[in-house]
């Protein structure tokens, strides 16, 4: 394990000491490079420790150069030499998932920015916790697959999970100073994706450039397919479910095209709270990384009159059959989320990749589950046979198909 | 002041104890019936010891039969002797504003139901706060007439203000858990009344029976009236502006015709919370009455896809004056608040007469504003004279028009 102790050269003059220090995995995406807009613009309260990213060299470098973090990791490829003569001595290269291990248990951070793609991030969101980091967490795939192992990790060390998508943290802001056991129900809202309104047929057709193009959220690749195929708001059933310790039964998805409206909670007098906001991921990152705090920004405003009308809708399980897939791995527990998990990140890469079209997503998905044969989910082995078997089965999938 | 330190019979048996004890202050009107169907429907958590009303006999007798309170009183009329013979040895009664004082003041009570209707109410909400007692607060005339020492008498004794409006406890659902230096700015929510898309050739034909039927809230008649007139929402401007320590600038009111948004908080860092719920006063009733529990209960639900659309606008000061002078009152301060409140109900009694228009009801609160020479806001005295000063005024205008 990585033993870095020293301290930045401000520390010496107390200045740092009141920074929230923290790690960035994933540093190079979507959400790691806006964590780190929010870090730009509060620099007297946050503080970059270690910085890690998949393969972008040049933004990472660039990201060094910048934040000067204690350490930093590229955990693909061999580019680490490279790394280390361009950002100088000042911070340690580190590489592949020993390295990413060692970020995510580093004793100078505060908390962990966990903004990985994919279940690839599990090992080192489960190190984060193991090592009692709160985890400011954006990679939903490891509590799709792995929840209860991810929460019990958490449970362990005392360690908090804060939400950054923007549905989960509606509801953890809505759920602050409320008791856990006066929710009846939670209501995730869901825009309904480019195609709401398209045909069975015109699904079919989809391209990988239409699926890219959201119309109110700028994410990442995967999870702007993922919010296509409403797959995404599946998962984050599964993040609702472990995140606030209710039943698959009590969470319920509504279309709400405006994305103005994140999610509701429904308690159980009736009360129904919702948190809303411009659709920008700035903001629940800001809320993660300054949580329990509410710190004044400069974002734009929401403008509730211009906003127009706010609709909600029952989602379409017929042509978006991700969302009941969900339900069912949920229903049928163990292994199976791990197994929709893996089965659908292969099957979006081969999307992408132009391979297979948007509708054959969630059959490469169906048939996996369908031949798989659960195991319970409490351990990490058999979750990761699970998804391994799942990739496997999905890929065979796609070259008989 | 009255001494009543016996318990009730059950008490022996210890059952009673948990139970938290109740007065209701107006028990015959909207909100006082109302909040007797909570107790009713939680018998088992909640212990009415004490009523209170105008001149409703036939009720209050009824009331105290099913209810058996330590103490009960009506304050106009003569009729504390035939309410004696009618209910019996178990209750004490008692007889004007010394009775409904001694019922603030009841040692035997937890909880204070403020539902009276008018600045009538304010000795008595001084009275319970002076006492130490939490006050469930539906009576706002007193908060907008003598907010600061209201809120100061709370303060004082650390009671707690309870609102019962369905838009202030929107606010103060959504703050549980929040520390209030992150409020930037309240949302109060207006249905915009009846006569929300009238002309002003048409607000000045508006009839009583017109103004009584509100096309969402059941409500009492003097609220009813001031919803139609949008004097209800610049009141709940001075409640907010109280109960939340914010300033009035930080309040400002949209209209939003489907009321099932009952008010909303925008935050320092952008997030919006709002509470939804169907237009039902039980809802906050039993939110004020369980504070800071939330109680199952079988109200019926709110669904919002059946809500169908939602819309928010901005209101229209010129055909509504109302709203307009509630915010000049305040940027006037001291005693101005109480005389708009004061003409305004002066008004609002004429108009249920037939005496005036539904446009003459902001012209003599105008007046009056407009002819008050203004004193500063810490002084019981000072205000109770411009209140008198102010109906007095209003009935001139009144017969002079």
């Amino acid at each position: 394990m990585l033993a870095l102790r020293w301290w930045p050269p401000g520390a010496q003059r107390g200045e740092h000491l009141a920074r929230k220090r923290i790690v960035v995995l994933g540093a190079t995406g979507s959400i790691g490079t806006q964590a780190l807009d929010i870090v730009r613009a509060h620099p007297e309260r946050l503080q970059v420790v270690g910085l890690a990213a998949r393969s972008n060299l040049e933004l990472l470098a660039a990201q060094i150069a910048e934040f000067r973090p204690l350490a930093a990791c590229l955990t693909e490829g061999t580019a680490a030499d490279q790394l280390q003569t361009a950002c100088g001595a000042h911070t340690r290269v580190l590489a592949g998932e020993e390295g990413l291990d060692a970020l995510a248990r580093m004793p100078e951070a505060d908390l962990v920015v966990g903004a990985i793609s994919g279940a690839v991030g599990l090992r080192s969101l489960l190190a984060a916790l193991d090592a009692g980091k709160d985890v400011a967490l954006a990679n939903k795939e490891p509590l799709v697959a792995a929840g209860r192992l991810v929460t019990a990790a958490a449970a362990r060390t005392g360690a908090c999970l804060l939400p950054i998508d923007s549905e989960l943290s509606a509801i953890f802001q809505v759920l602050k100073g409320e008791d856990r056991g006066a929710i009846r129900r939670i209501l995730l809202t869901a825009s309904g994706g480019p195609f709401a309104n398209h045909s069975p047929e015109q699904l079919a057709r989809v391209t990988p450039e239409e699926a890219l193009n959201h119309p109110t959220w700028r994410m990442g690749r995967k999870v702007t397919v993922d919010s296509a195929t409403l797959a995404n708001k599946g998962f984050e059933v599964f993040e609702a479910r472990w995140l606030f310790g209710v039943s698959f039964r009590q969470i319920e998805v509504v279309v709400h095209h405006q994305s103005v409206v994140h999610s509701l909670v429904e308690f159980v007098d009736g009360s129904v709270i919702g948190q809303m906001g411009l659709p920008d991921m700035h903001a629940p990152i800001q809320y993660a990384l300054f949580h329990p705090e509410r710190v004044p920004n400069e974002l734009p405003r929401l403008d509730l009159v211009a906003a127009g009308s706010l609709t909600f809708a029952r989602p379409d399980l017929e042509r978006f059959p991700c969302l009941r897939l969900a339900y069912e791995a949920a229903e049928r527990g163990g292994t199976c989320p791990a197994v929709l998990n893996a089965a659908n990140e292969v099957a979006v890469e081969r999307f992408l990749a132009g391979e297979i079209s948007f509708t054959d997503i969630p059959r490469i998905s169906e048939q996996a589950l369908a031949a798989h044969r659960p195991l319970p989910d409490d351990s990490l082995d058999d979750i990761l046979a699970a998804d391994a078997w799942a990739r496997q089965h999905a890929r065979q999938a796609l070259r008989s198909a």
